[in-house]
């Protein structure tokens, strides 16, 4: 495999890095782009130096696969460069998840559909994809009708920036200094912050619309509906999510922690109560707090933990890769 | 008034303390108890130094009330003892909340229940307290049916040991030293914890059956149906709520914000988002992020906040004790 990586001084960036050397590809070639300011410096790969490059005329010639870990500006204004190279693009940006002509893929559930791609595949929204490991195994068993969702999300979603930004205001804190916010828009240390992204006509953030948007296009549920309310915390790298849900018949926990088992990427946690530390640092989704819902009938109540910049992010993404190249004619 | 402050050195107990002198309360004596390693040392309260006590034969006689901020199991010892003194006893343990004979009371929702007591008012569990804030505003547009909460849990609601345990936590952890958990069952530094109480056979949590249970009691709702998850998180002092609810009739997001705005105890935060760091250190519950529920026809989703120390637990026991008094024959 021939892969670029765009983004790669980036949380996900460098995850992505880290992901292809631990699951020992076959790379004839990896190329990292970052911006201008990173020229000249290195960034390690299977105990080689590979040396950053900026995006320039020609730059993804010969590649296969390009992974993009970049805003959704530099995604849409890339896109077109990749496509005429003849690689493909595997985009973590939101800029294309919702097109009809890009697969949006987490491969445990629905990665079939991404050899559909005409160019393009788009890797969900982390919170997303960690819910959607839980709650496919259940749609196994009947197809999920609702779901009200509260996140927990780490600062590892706002990039490099975030895990810096919760470190020195804790610091600031502890030491009795003046606090400053540049990532978040409120003080994230000792605290929670009820938004995250853009706020739409109905109040709904840009987070909060993906889990339903994303949801139903991944789990092929056009008539799914979701009630989420997304949430900042202190966390550094994992993302968890409390969850309540109805299917079309009623499901027992029984039923949930068999389904959960036996698919791949997820587990009912040990002592079952998973917390986002122990989720963190690998690619295991888990789940926990499986019980009776109290408002929906036959409902399931839930909570699960997955690392927002492994399987959230760098993994998922690096998944794509290796089931299209396994999958290719 | 003559009042007694059992647990008096703890959390909550220190805040009663504030919050009596803060109100300015009418107070001839304020009797402190604390455990036997208090003695000899004192608490201040409007510039005197106050001894601290322990409880024994007759201490609670010729003081009209005694504010508890101690164990279920003390609470149980220390109330005949209250009673044959002839002293009203307002618990802030859970060892009475749901006895019919002893009234559970947020004053601004049901202060009128207090006056039916017989020697013994509860004090409700904190998250409860700042739900319910936010809730039975909602409730006099409509009776509400079901709600699904996820609670983020300030370590304050451990009592003064939280607050430490956080602290030295996130030094340890800057500081690359070993994390030691004696208050909270793993890691809060960083980290959350869906588990909260101890577990019933249904998977539930005790905290998470107080805010059904004694939601009911204090809505005077019995058919009221509550899914909620208690996850403890890494903030000192307010407790965050994120709820969707349903009422018997179809309610608007411009109706529940009047109701908010009309209700004595809440308001609608300012910039739409309030955070825990927000509201604490004062009194008022936070309602924020109102919007129309995605899953609940006609229902609301909305995010509060309220500081736990004060209006989850000491600030609403010093009201009971004003209402009771403002309202005696």
């Amino acid at each position: 495999m021939r892969i670029g990586i765009l983004g790669a001084t980036g949380a996900v960036g460098r995850q992505m890095i880290q992901c292809i050397e631990e699951r020992n590809l076959d790379v004839e070639e990896l190329r990292l782009f970052a911006s201008e300011r990173s020229l000249g410096k290195t960034l390690p790969f299977k105990g080689e130096e590979i040396p950053l490059r900026i995006v320039e005329e020609g730059c993804f010639e010969n590649l296969d696969y390009v992974l993009g870990a970049v805003s959704n500006a530099l995604s849409k204004e890339y896109a077109p460069m990749i496509h005429k190279a003849g690689a493909v693009y595997i985009d973590n940006s939101s800029a294309f998840r919702l097109e009809d002509a890009v697969p949006l893929v987490v491969p445990e559930i629905n990665g079939e559909d991404a050899l559909k791609h005409e160019g393009i595949i788009a890797n969900p929204n982390c919170s997303t994809i960690i819910t959607l490991m839980a709650v496919a195994a259940i749609q196994k068993i009947s197809p999920i009708k609702t779901m009200v969702a509260s996140t927990y999300q780490a600062v590892s979603g706002a990039g490099i920036g975030g895990f810096g930004e919760l470190t020195s205001q804790v610091q600031g804190v502890l030491n009795g200094k003046e606090i400053e916010c540049n990532v978040f828009p409120k003080q994230i240390a000792f605290n929670c912050i009820p938004m995250i992204g853009s706020l739409n006509e109905d109040g709904i953030t840009s987070e909060e619309a993906k889990m339903q948007n994303e949801g139903r296009k991944i789990l092929h549920n056009p008539n799914l509906k979701v009630s989420c309310t997304c949430v900042r915390v202190p966390v550094y790298r994992s993302h968890s999510i409390s969850v309540s849900l109805q299917c079309e018949k009623a499901i027992t926990v029984e039923e949930v922690e068999a389904a959960i088992q036996n698919f791949e990427g997820v587990e009912v946690f040990k002592d079952g109560f998973p917390t986002p530390l122990e989720s963190s640092n690998q690619d295991i989704v888990y789940v926990g707090r499986i019980r009776e819902d109290v408002v929906f009938d036959g409902g399931i109540t839930l909570w699960c933990c997955g690392d927002q910049v492994r399987k959230g992010a760098a993994t998922n993404a690096v998944q794509i890769m290796e089931y299209l190249d396994t999958h290719k004619v």
